[in-house]
């Protein structure tokens, strides 16, 4: 089974928005065993979309058309796809009552063009969109010369959450069904933190082994998430959601022998989130004391919901005198193994915080008292534990020295952690 | 003039990049005047490389390859265009030299591979790549059956940085050659915060209207980037680089005689290089306690280079209790006026600043002391100035709170310091 994805509008061609849908789309795909040869993007123009449309047709099963579904002259992929079926367009008094009634309960008046919404390409389906008003298409077409319904285009909004939304619920299934293949399929995200790619594939070399000659279902994937870690992905197809999601189960059973402490959360599940859960866990608040990263520690906590009850602040010292005043730092270097230390305790003295976690590092762009660019120290005051520092040379610019540090540190604190609640 | 996009590479397939890079291309080529109809992302196969570079030269005057000229067995653009091109791959002794050169500057063994990046199509050209091992390439192919140089084919490497080095010093200007158009293009994007794009639009009106009766050059163009702002971006063409620039310095002066304050910075300043500047510009320096961002606006000031000269530190005081304790709130509500301005004050106090701006809010999920989600209270406390509180209802989730809430106190204390330099 082999699905195109076509991207529309002409902002995507003069680089106003990156395309991100078609990535977030084509990883969809190829969790779910669909191949994906082409993704292609062209602007607001029927005649255009039309060619497209029939050159992605007449090569592939399916095309996933993302895009121009909005209320405006503008918008074309209902029309475009009319005119490859050689069909008019049909409006439906359900779609239109639905989209009225989403008006209603905002208290706005509608225009008349959002009723164009409501067309659907005679012989086609909408597929509901429940978060917004223009609903997607689901459009079959007789193959070339070959049983009818050989061929499926899609239509989704170009609004990430709304794409999303009906890719996963409408399109994928549907994809699933028509490729004769498993009916359900269940991917589940580890994410880790603290080695390399080849180390991680190394560690479960045995595993992809295992799993190839036992026919390759489940599948391990590695995929680089930057700052959010190295992921392996397992998938699994099965007859059943239950039966796909035991596979999976099994397997995450297996990779956490070898990958261990590694693993800091499960699909969405951010390191920030991680750190946050465990210290709940224990009643323990956390204060911060960050110098190089600027602010940026406490910037990426207090993105979890709910971290109120548990995070008290973050002390931001950038100037050294900040450092020896606020924080009553009396290490000669205050980038320095003690500094690190004394920032930690400072931050529990201070903001009344049970853990106290620091960074004091050199962002560059020239070396610090002698101590050169890249080199970070972290401390750690927990209770339970001697205060602690660790150091590290960390690599890239500014900005990604800064986040490597705030991703470290929160490694750090939740190995500590975990080793802890394992006594 | 027309050239399209064709991005390699079976990652952006399978979603494990974003691709950035046609986005930016796009950008550039619609800057330059030249039209993109398509952007297309193909796999690392040759035939498909192949059959999709037949099939966009077919309708275009020139495509741009981005992506496959690595050393690697996968890479296969080179291989491709020389399919296309119907000759073979020579090796250049000069690109090798350059290769090995750089291996050994970096002391590092070259693997062999890394001689395929000196092959080039006979017949084609090298782009130099000054900062990476793989030199672009620039092929002529005739045209159908029209005159040869017709077509040409474009090849860069995938890596961001050297992508665009090569786009801006060599592809585009070979376009604009090729095209007959002027020799020159300059862009200048005026950043501006604190308005929608529809007023922005009124504004400027008398603008657009004098550049079209005049033929259009200048153009102006409006660009919506998030935090970043609203860019009103000025475009002019002339025979030289000068007159070109001389057009937009003219227009730069129309247009901020209308925008005025709005604007905050010019291409790649960014609002906190914008603070900092004016700050410097005084001798003055920078303290922050903010709540709701819980570091963010810290952790953006200190992504300016040499922020260290200016930038005290932020008192990231979540809790409501280190409100009181730390910075000395005595206010009822802690998100309130009167809250933002002790705020303030305490910035500058306890971080020994001349300049302390604080900003207090709910980022919800929920209200808090009876305040809606989406009220934020900014503090301004300034040498000169009374103390100051503004408070704004924001829209957006808790990250998108948080980023608006950011820019916008920043902004303030820009439009404050530049009353204060009027005067």
């Amino acid at each position: 089974m082999r699905c195109e994805v076509l991207a529309i509008g002409t902002e995507l061609l003069l680089g106003q928005i990156v395309d991100t849908n078609s990535a977030w789309i084509g990883e969809q795909l190829a969790a779910s065993g669909i191949d994906s040869y082409e993704h292609r993007a062209i602007g607001d123009n029927q005649a255009r979309i039309v060619a497209a449309l029939r050159d992605l047709l007449a090569r592939s099963d399916a095309v996933l058309v993302c895009g121009g579904l909005g209320p405006t002259q503008d918008d074309l992929t209902r029309d475009a796809i009319a005119e490859v079926m050689g069909v008019p367009l049909v409006r439906r008094d359900e779609l239109a009552e639905a989209i009225a009634q989403m008006f209603r309960a905002r208290v706005r008046d509608m225009p008349q063009n959002n009723l164009r919404q409501a067309d659907v390409p005679e012989g086609g389906d909408a597929i509901p969109n429940p978060i917004g008003t223009a609903p997607g298409l689901l459009c079959e077409l007789p193959g070339d010369g070959v049983a009818p319904g050989a061929k499926v285009v899609y239509a989704v909004p170009g609004v990430p959450y709304e794409m999303q939304q009906m890719v996963r619920d409408h399109v994928i299934p549907d994809l699933l069904r028509r490729s004769g293949e498993a009916a359900a399929i269940v991917s589940r995200s580890l994410k880790t933190w603290g080695t390399s790619e080849s180390a991680l594939a190394e560690m479960v070399a045995h595993r992809l082994d295992a799993l190839d000659a036992g026919g390759g279902n489940p599948t391990i994937a590695f995929l680089a998430r930057g700052i959010e870690g190295l992921v392996v992905r397992v998938t699994a197809k099965a007859a059943t959601e239950a039966d796909a999601r035991a596979l999976v189960d099994l397997e995450e059973k297996e990779l956490r022998l070898v990958l261990g402490d590694l693993v800091f959360g499960v699909d969405d599940e951010t390191m920030e989130y991680a750190v946050l859960e465990r210290l709940r866990g224990r009643g323990w608040s956390l204060g911060v004391a960050e110098s190089l990263t600027g602010g940026l520690i406490g910037a990426r906590i207090v993105n979890v919901e709910g971290a109120s009850d548990t995070f008290r602040g973050t002390l931001g010292c950038y100037a050294t005198d900040v450092k020896r005043s606020l924080l009553g730092v009396t290490a000669t270097s205050v980038v320095s193994d003690q500094a690190a230390r004394e920032m930690a305790e400072a931050a529990q003295r201070v903001l009344g915080a049970d853990v106290g976690i620091a960074a004091t590092g050199v962002a560059g762009p020239t070396e610090q008292d002698g101590v050169a660019v890249g080199t970070v120290y972290f401390g750690l005051a927990i209770p339970g534990l001697p205060t602690e520092a660790v150091s590290t040379r960390l690599p890239g610019d500014r900005e990604r020295l800064r986040q490597f540090s705030t991703i470290s540190l929160l490694n750090l604190l939740r190995q500590r952690l975990d080793v802890l609640g394992a006594r």
